[in-house]
C-alpha cells in the first residue's frame, strides 16, 4: 500500500467506528486482530469497541497528526466525550473530558493486524 | 531531511539522552522546544530530562517502532527501569517496571521544535 492509499484506508476505518457501522468493521481489521498483545481477533475487537460506546455514547475518532509508512500507520487521536462512569478506573462520571491516544496499527493484506495504543491517562486524571 | 537521515538524527538524539551528555542536547533540541504544549525551551528540556535522571537512575530510552516522515518522527519507546520514590503520581518506590511512552516529534532546521509524548501509566499501575 502507498502512503496515500494507507491513509485514505486508515480514514475509511476510523469513519466505520465514528458511524457505528460494525458489520463493516471486517473491511478494516483482521480476523488475527491483536491489541496491546490481546489475541482479541475481530470478534474480540469488535465487542471492545461496542463496549467503549456503551460506556462513551458520544465518543467520536479525531486525528490530530497522521503518519503512514506500509504496513504502519502511527496516529495521534483527540476525543472530547463524556464517560458514563468509570473511565479507565477514574470517576469521571458524566463529566467531559479531553485527551489523547497515540497508536500504531501494523497492517496486513488491507487489515489491520496489530494495534498498539497508549491513552493519556494522567491527561484525564488532571481534568478531575 | 530525508527519512533515513531524520531517522540517524533520532538515534543520535536517544544516544545523547542515554549518555546523559547535556551539553550536547541544543545539537539535537531547538531553543524553543516545546513539550505537550509547554514552552519549555531546550533549558528548561534540559532540565526535565536531568531531573528524570535524579529520579529514575537506571532510564534508558530504546526504540522498539520507529517511523521517520519528515518533519516529522513518531517512536515507540520502551523502558525498563526503576523509579525511586513516586513517578507519575504512582508509588514504585524502587520497584522495577516496564512501560511504553508513544511519542511524536516534530523537527525544523535540523533539531526537535515540539514533542507530544504520551506514557502508557496504566501499564505501571497494573504492575504495582
Amino acid at each position: 500500500m502507498t502512503p496515500d492509499s494507507l491513509a485514505s484506508a486508515y480514514r475509511a476505518y476510523l469513519d466505520c467506528l465514528n458511524r457505528q457501522d460494525w458489520p463493516r468493521l471486517g473491511d478494516f481489521v483482521d480476523d488475527s486482530v491483536t491489541h496491546n498483545d490481546r489475541p482479541l481477533g475481530l470478534a474480540g475487537y469488535r465487542a471492545m469497541l461496542e463496549q467503549d460506546y456503551r460506556d462513551i455514547p458520544d465518543l467520536r475518532f479525531t486525528i490530530e497528526w497522521l503518519m503512514c509508512e506500509a504496513p504502519v500507520v502511527a496516529s495521534r487521536l483527540v476525543f472530547t466525550c463524556t464517560p458514563r462512569g468509570r473511565f479507565m478506573g477514574l470517576e469521571v462520571n458524566g463529566r467531559t473530558v479531553t485527551f489523547r491516544e497515540h497508536v500504531f496499527y501494523r497492517w496486513q493484506a488491507g487489515r489491520i493486524l496489530e494495534v498498539r495504543s497508549v491513552i493519556d491517562k494522567a491527561a484525564i486524571e488532571a481534568q478531575l
